[in-house]
């Protein structure tokens, strides 16, 4: 493939410029923030790289599009793609990160962190036993790059980890693996869900009224996408105590708008999309990785598969 | 040693008395409260078992004295101990709860918890990158048991961890292990400070004004012993920012004096001394054990070197 002329856009395309020019990569580039980006921007382009796409842009037209994130439906969902567009995604430290997003918040609800803060506020001495990571169990949905990752750290520390994924193919650091149809088996037994699932038709309001009926004192942490949570159905799990707690570091909508209820529950933990961030050093790193297989004709391990939409 | 006649004093005594008399050992028990326990029953007695010693009375006739607790300040910090009797100290789960507790404030503290909670009370969107464990540099006092399973945990997450100790001997897991006279020259890279240290003539006031001169927005959590910390310097040091908050599970007064100044200050998260607790059947399995070994005259893990004091 022939990649003469790249546009890059993004927030942070003055950080990216930087360090890309200090690659010394011998390319054409633009650096553009997502305002000043345009269709002539796109015709110049044989490649385009960004989080994000812009509504009535055509992509058919580039050769690759490189995705700042590792999520790929503002690409591909509910959108045709051009299959002769080659879509690559990051690949980075997202693993390692959102692992220690979800570790942090499941140790902060068997360590009891809240009611120890509000006995302090009372000056109140009232011992409680902190419970044992390798008395809970976990089901994480998504057994790829990054929910691998994440059963490996919580598996190490002696946690008790069951995934689902679209196949249920057995992968190491999952006691368990179960196919989507079948999850609900393992549901009743399980103390945290942790969602790392890619946005597609397939997981869109994935967890719905149905799954939450089958749970009973559930920490919900979500990290994959918003829209593959039905908020309504979250919230009334919430009152029925089917859900204990819930962590969402994804919205259907971000920012998440003012006026959404979630903010106002006591047992809603807000993040604003930071559990897997991209710093640009990682970000540039992982582009000119892709950039140089795709000139050498290497295989690309962060090759999107258009079909399965990521 | 020929052990009779066993007296067993806890706050916990009749769960204590179910779960012996369950294993069905052929020795004479009394199981008593605190409160009932009289020098009488010191006088009967072979074996003492407890977490604690009563002034005035003498513990210096029985043959061997368990104590229910990792710690055994309570029978040796400023006391005279009889060298004929042995003692020996409960060893169970206490590395694994102390090394989840430290975890899960270290993450608290990296993952912004209390900051996103802050901005989610006033509906704030203001994204900011969560750090990763493998950026932190964490000291550890004390390289035994609890020291050395709580360095493991964090060393396996990716964390750098420094130890002190009296001999500065090389354990597995730590990067260094300093002597304790030298442990001023990696304060100032450290952004954790974990005491897990028991209380000895050496270790009373360690942590005091000279300490936290040396050191600079670190977060302090206190595992060990309270009177390893001189708490007016601690107050001192949180103001000036040498501390940026502290965690403390023990306390010189316990429970904390509602009049003590740490319950109100903002930047100290306190916690009733719960971070190692020992569960009635671990303080049952591990006294039975260690009963059984004393039988067979088999060698003892858990005893204790008087002169050290741990």
């Amino acid at each position: 493939m022939d990649i003469k002329n790249i546009v890059v856009v993004s927030p942070m395309y003055n950080e990216l410029k930087t360090l890309i020019t200090n690659k010394g990569i011998q390319k054409n580039f633009r650096f553009l923030s997502e305002e000043n980006f345009t269709k002539n921007d796109l015709l110049w382009a044989d490649a385009f790289v960004s989080f994000n796409t812009k509504k009535d842009y055509d992509y058919s037209q580039v050769k690759w599009v490189h995705s700042l994130g590792a999520g790929v439906d503002r690409f591909l969902f509910k959108k045709k793609w051009n299959e002769e567009v080659l879509l690559t995604r990051t690949i980075c430290s997202f693993g390692q990160r959102i692992a220690e997003y979800c570790l942090s918040y499941i140790l902060k609800d068997i360590q009891f962190h809240d009611e120890f803060q509000q006995l302090k506020v009372h000056k109140q001495w009232k011992p409680k036993t902190p419970k044992l990571l390798n008395e809970q169990k976990v089901m994480i949905y998504g057994t790829g790059e990054i929910g691998q990752q994440t059963a490996k750290i919580l598996s190490l520390l002696g946690v008790q980890v069951y995934g689902v994924s679209l196949s249920g193919k057995e992968k190491e650091y999952f006691k368990e693996v179960l196919p989507v149809e079948d999850h609900f088996i393992r549901l009743s037994e399980i103390d945290f869900i942790i969602n790392t699932l890619p946005l597609t038709e397939k997981t869109e309001k994935l967890f719905d009224e149905k799954v939450f009926k089958n749970i009973n004192n559930v920490g919900f942490i979500n990290v994959g996408r918003g829209a593959s949570l039905d908020e309504k159905a979250l919230l009334d799990a919430l009152h029925h105590e089917h859900v204990r707690f819930a962590v969402l570091d994804v919205f259907a909508e971000e920012p998440l708008p003012e006026s959404n209820p979630l903010w106002e529950n006591r047992k809603v933990f807000i993040t604003p999309h930071i559990s897997a961030v991209t710093t640009p050093d990682e970000a540039v790193d992982c582009f000119i990785e892709t950039l140089s297989c795709i000139e050498e004709n290497k295989p690309l391990h962060n090759k999107v598969d258009i079909t399965k939409g990521f």
